[in-house]
């Protein structure tokens, strides 16, 4: 291991993507990716408990020195922010337990940080992705592609406050 | 302790209110009630966790049988959703935990059920509160005597269940 582990979530109470890079030098490197999924059958209560125990086993597994995760798109309604701020909940706590204080990044910011420009697509962003980390191809499921561009974007935004002396 | 113990929360990041009722024969009586604050000078994560760990506290000094939590008002706007979202999602947890499933209500429902009319207003709510409880005067703070509306329209959801023959 030659740098911090910096683990990206896309949350969701369906599914949440989580993205684990290294970053060494100004290079990332992937070192793994999922999804932590709940079932739809079963209890609200039941599957929050199932999405912080997946996002703490991730956590538990990789110990990393950061974390960063998705805040929620301006085009949300009621239900869906009540929803996801549920899922975050959990997650924030999840890492908020093992004392990492995950950095909040809205879409824009991702793909400015990602692609360059924050009108890119999600195909686009999820090929930038692949391209930065050098892999084959763009990693699957989608949300855990999502995941790493959040990752991606935090180990930016940290390179940048290290260049303009803001801390580290 | 004649009855189940029921716990009603009324949920939020800066102040969650809870009120432990038991529920012997029609009438409820009040156990214990309060608030779980976090400060605004926090960041999120260790506001979510403290509430988490207030929530915790509660359920572990009480073993409540049930627990019932207010959703979300349709007038909010969407940051106030996350926020309420997130509150509510490690409070669920905590609920979950230990195997509790918190049962929603909204707030039209729980004052139908302490006031007997949805458009009751808050302050109708909290004295019917205080009187359905035989208490001297109302519950304080505010979110305390909110979440004794939730437990004691939990309680009536649940008889009226049972005179129905839902289950019971």
């Amino acid at each position: 291991m030659g740098g911090d582990l910096i683990l990206g979530l896309d949350p969701g109470t369906a599914a949440t993507g989580w993205g684990i890079i290294e970053v060494a030098g100004s290079r990332p490197r992937l070192v793994d990716c999922g999804t932590v999924t709940t079932s739809a059958r079963d209890p609200e209560s039941e599957r929050l408990l199932a999405l912080y125990r997946g996002v703490q086993a991730v956590i538990d597994d990789y110990s990393p020195a950061a974390a960063a995760i998705e805040e929620l798109f301006g085009g949300a309604n009621l239900k869906a922010a009540l929803s996801v701020g549920q899922a975050r909940g959990v997650i924030i706590l999840a890492c908020a337990e093992r004392g990492i204080h995950p950095a909040g990044y809205t879409p824009l910011r991702i793909k400015q940080a990602v692609v360059g420009y924050g009108q890119a697509s999600k195909g686009q962003v999820q090929q930038m992705v692949k391209s930065l980390l050098g892999l084959d191809r763009v990693p699957r499921p989608d949300h855990a592609a999502d995941a790493l561009g959040v990752a991606i974007c935090h180990a930016h935004s940290r390179r940048t406050e290290a260049k303009l002396g803001i801390h580290g």
